[in-house]
């Protein structure tokens, strides 16, 4: 399988984190895939429509995309233990964090895009924005850092997993540990899983 | 149940569009709920630490975001057809088009919020992105219009739907359907639906 990739997307970590976590990332053939949101790839374009990675191009089903939908795929491929509860309040639970970690994403990449420009190119209520609800969200995983622990690791610690490293890689000056104690010693456990350490954003 | 709501968000337009076609819309309570990306909504940010809509708030599981997330737990509650397929090829179809639908609106809503600045605030290359990328996304669906209107109605379906109603109430002038007949043809077919005719956005 072909996986458009780049080493800086949160979103690709989350497959490639995923795909570590699941024992399939030898069946990954990593392409790299330059994005931006002012420079579309025409490349990708041709694989995905909305020129976005991760997009994962399969023999077996053809192209997918949205990392949620490639990680839930990858999932049906292994006879391990599934990340993706199959029913019930657990699935409904996973999906809830990853929908956390994947909206926290959102809002970053936003703010990411915002911050560089000029001051007069800015929009300051958007940055106003993007801060409030950063906040709330990991004031929200504050909260639901214990049982984040004690559960059997899904899709839902993958997606905030990624989310906090990518705060890590662009965010530091956030210090969002600083009032979130369980949430960092969550996160703490969690970077430290081999796939997270085969998958750290490099600059460049 | 009850959902935070806006007549003129697409996302929550999935919602009720999945809801009249699964026979729960009259389990949903609506409540009227403002937010744009200049202004969160901070009532909504104590049930949601996104501040997004849709956001549904349930008894059994507690509160969901995301519109997949809500639409599939609806799916959950009914004892009619399943619009997500359990799985198979059919599920990664239905979620690609999923995908497709929702890609499409992303862009369509950063494209929404970037055109109305004045120019010095624009970022030109962000809005020549977005019009590439909604136009190879409509090429996309053109190519796929004639298997959408053969299988069942499903989530890609609801998804893609809301899609092109979006594009129809803030981007009439894009003229989508001019070079692509099949995907004017379905949509035509499926805007018809009682689902869609109960949920037309009101300009507002």
């Amino acid at each position: 399988m072909k996986l458009h990739w780049s080493p800086r997307s949160p979103f690709v970590r989350k497959v490639l984190v995923f795909a570590h976590e699941t024992g399939l990332a030898d069946r990954l053939t990593l392409v790299r895939t330059v994005v931006a949101m002012s420079k579309p790839n025409l490349e990708l374009l041709r694989d995905n429509p909305l020129g976005k990675i991760p997009t994962l191009v399969t023999d077996e089903v053809g192209v997918l995309y949205e990392s949620v939908v490639i990680c839930e795929y990858l999932d049906s491929l292994h006879g391990g233990p599934k990340l993706f509860p199959s029913s019930g309040p657990q699935r409904w639970r996973a999906l809830r964090w990853h929908a956390l970690g994947d909206g926290m994403l959102d809002t970053l990449i936003l703010w990411h895009n915002e911050r560089p420009k000029p001051p007069a190119r800015q929009t300051p209520e958007w940055l106003a924005s993007f801060a409030l609800k950063t906040g709330t969200s990991l004031d929200a995983l504050e909260r639901e850092a214990d049982e984040l622990a004690r559960v059997p690791i899904g899709i839902g610690h993958v997606a905030l997993g990624c989310a906090l490293g990518y705060l890590d890689f662009r965010f530091p000056d956030l210090r969002w540990r600083d009032a979130r104690p369980r949430a960092a010693a969550w996160f703490g456990d969690f970077a430290r899983r081999p796939s997270m350490q085969a998958t750290l954003p490099v600059e460049g």
